[in-house]
């Protein structure tokens, strides 16, 4: 397997399956894992670094959840290709800024992937299409299972798992859904709930990552303490949250369709028009206008657009995968046109 | 041939035919005429009207180019029948709003049309598509003619034919353009060429007749003055500038192409887009909108849209004939669902 591989494929979380995925595009699980006897990445010399770095890659590789997987080293890559696996969400912003004996393993189907030396000396992730934390949880579970089979972590039994911020001590677990909630937007309750959220301890982002705002109605909402509550606590209270606002969420769209029908049937066919229409288009318009259609699929006002592909859009008309699609460079207003080209070209062959 | 047949066709200044018509809708001509010994229409009482009305409708219904013309009492009409001639440019807001003794002729291609009893006691109106004065001229010329031989015109040596009102005396000719000019007022232009044409005894009003502004990038262009000049002269004058405005129009086309041709493709083709997909519309954004894809025919990046289906959508979006096509009063909202749909329809059924 090869990084340009990713670039035909859809990532196994943008499948647009599992429960609620009318509303929860994807469910993250997220690990951190230090080795012990090794200084925080941060604090430790290239060669502490590399020591890690030699002793978690065959740890990886050999385990059976990471068979076949791509192992990258960042040093290796092209600016372009480090953005591009920023897009697709399998590395941090952090990971790909910093120099040596960085890398990252991915496994094939994109549900998995272990960042080396980010902030942390291991960084777990899974992926999972739809409300699923479930399953997130176990893949993820195992794969540190087995991992801790051949690692040896720094671990505390007054702290737990000891990790570079204090932030993800104990756990070490970020748990985190992308959910779409459009109604909540246009019914001017999202404030509300977004609110109610942090004040149990979550927190929202932007659908393209931390310090990014909300765009296009699209939430990451993750928990934001790791200590002091064993994992399935903090995934049960996570769950139970997002069902909540899945609730509202549901509600939001009940209220617009019986009060504004009318209204909302013309949004949502103007973006559809525009989007397969424009010569070029933004990304911020891109998102608001993908948003817009897939609530009109949801309701039932378009058929015939799947889910998977405007979940697709969404990651593919960033700017690294319109380059690596278009194999040069392009400055933002070429990308305006190569975007809008190509979303053209996805909604108007579904016709 | 009765009022309702006119809903089902296309007036001939509609067809997009005749010279410059990419640019130059239709040409249209109007004469006013009063008759000898009655009083001006506003000054004349019910008597003096019925008399005007029954001298006159025999003379337009006997000439030969108003055989099977439509003869209409304007207190026969409702409402929205009078708003409809209004929409077709067959009526001035003048007759409608008016009582007894007014009629309308119009024939059957709606060419012409003689008002009766509006401001003056005849105003004679001929309206050819494209950069056509010469045929608008003789066709009301001839018509003028016949009826002079049956009516008693007042007129006077020096003045001329009178009228109501001084700026009809003279010639009592109005010559008239209808241009769409978005080139010129995408590149700011369009101030600087309506002030030149002021300044030379020229008038510019909107698509929607006297007194609306200019929407949609459309101007009706027209002569100030009737007196002292003769009408082949004012006619004259008025094309030599008209083909002026066409020729900056084309320059600002070229100059838009060459400098800006992705920006304009896009914008063309979001309009389309937009009109394809809306289900609310309201006639502002509409007009705008035909507009926008009238100069993508134009210019060649829109293919399979006729010309003709356009010019007749900036007449069919309009109140009353929204209303009686869909054979019912509609409020604004209804007004703005039906004319998305109309549009949607026209539209689409090309593709």
């Amino acid at each position: 397997m090869k990084l340009d591989d990713l670039l035909h494929q859809t990532g196994e979380w943008l499948k647009c399956v599992g429960p609620n995925s009318e509303i929860v595009i994807s469910s993250r699980m997220r690990l951190a894992r230090n080795l012990k006897g090794v200084p925080f990445a941060h604090w430790s010399n290239k060669k502490e670094s590399e020591k890690v770095f030699a002793m978690v890659k065959p740890a990886i590789l050999e385990s059976g959840l990471m068979k076949d997987a791509l192992f990258l080293k960042i040093q290796d890559l092209s600016n372009i290709d480090k953005q591009f696996l920023l897009e697709r969400h399998l590395v941090s912003r952090e990971l790909i800024t910093g120099s040596d004996s960085k890398a990252v393993a991915i496994s094939p189907n994109e549900v998995i992937s272990v960042m080396v030396n980010e902030e942390d000396h291991l960084r777990i992730q899974a992926m999972e299409s739809g409300f699923n934390l479930k399953d997130a949880w176990e893949v993820i579970n195992s794969l540190d299972d087995e991992l801790s089979q051949k690692l040896d972590y720094a671990f505390s039994v007054d702290f737990g798992y000891l990790s570079a911020c204090p932030t993800n001590t104990g756990t070490g677990l970020r748990a985190s859904v992308m959910a779409h909630l459009p109604a909540l937007v246009l019914t001017k309750q999202i404030e509300k709930v977004l609110h109610a959220i942090s004040k149990i301890g979550l927190t929202a982002r932007g659908f393209y990552g931390e310090g990014t705002e909300a765009s296009g109605n699209f939430f990451q909402i993750s928990n934001q303490v790791t200590l002091g509550l064993p994992e399935l606590e903090v995934i049960d209270n996570l769950g139970r949250i997002i069902r909540q606002v899945i609730e509202h969420e549901l509600s939001a769209r009940q209220l617009l369709t019986s009060q504004q029908k009318e209204l909302l049937h013309d949004r949502i066919w103007r973006s559809y028009g525009t989007l397969k229409s424009a010569y070029i288009i933004t990304s911020k318009e891109a998102v608001e206008l993908l948003s817009s259609v897939r609530l009109g699929v949801d309701l039932g006002m378009i058929n015939g657009v799947d889910g998977k592909l405007l979940n697709e859009l969404l990651v593919v008309i960033q700017p690294a995968h319109l380059q690596k699609l278009e194999a040069k460079a392009l400055d933002a207003a070429q990308r305006d046109v190569k975007r809008a080209d190509l979303i053209r070209q996805k909604l108007t062959s579904k016709d």
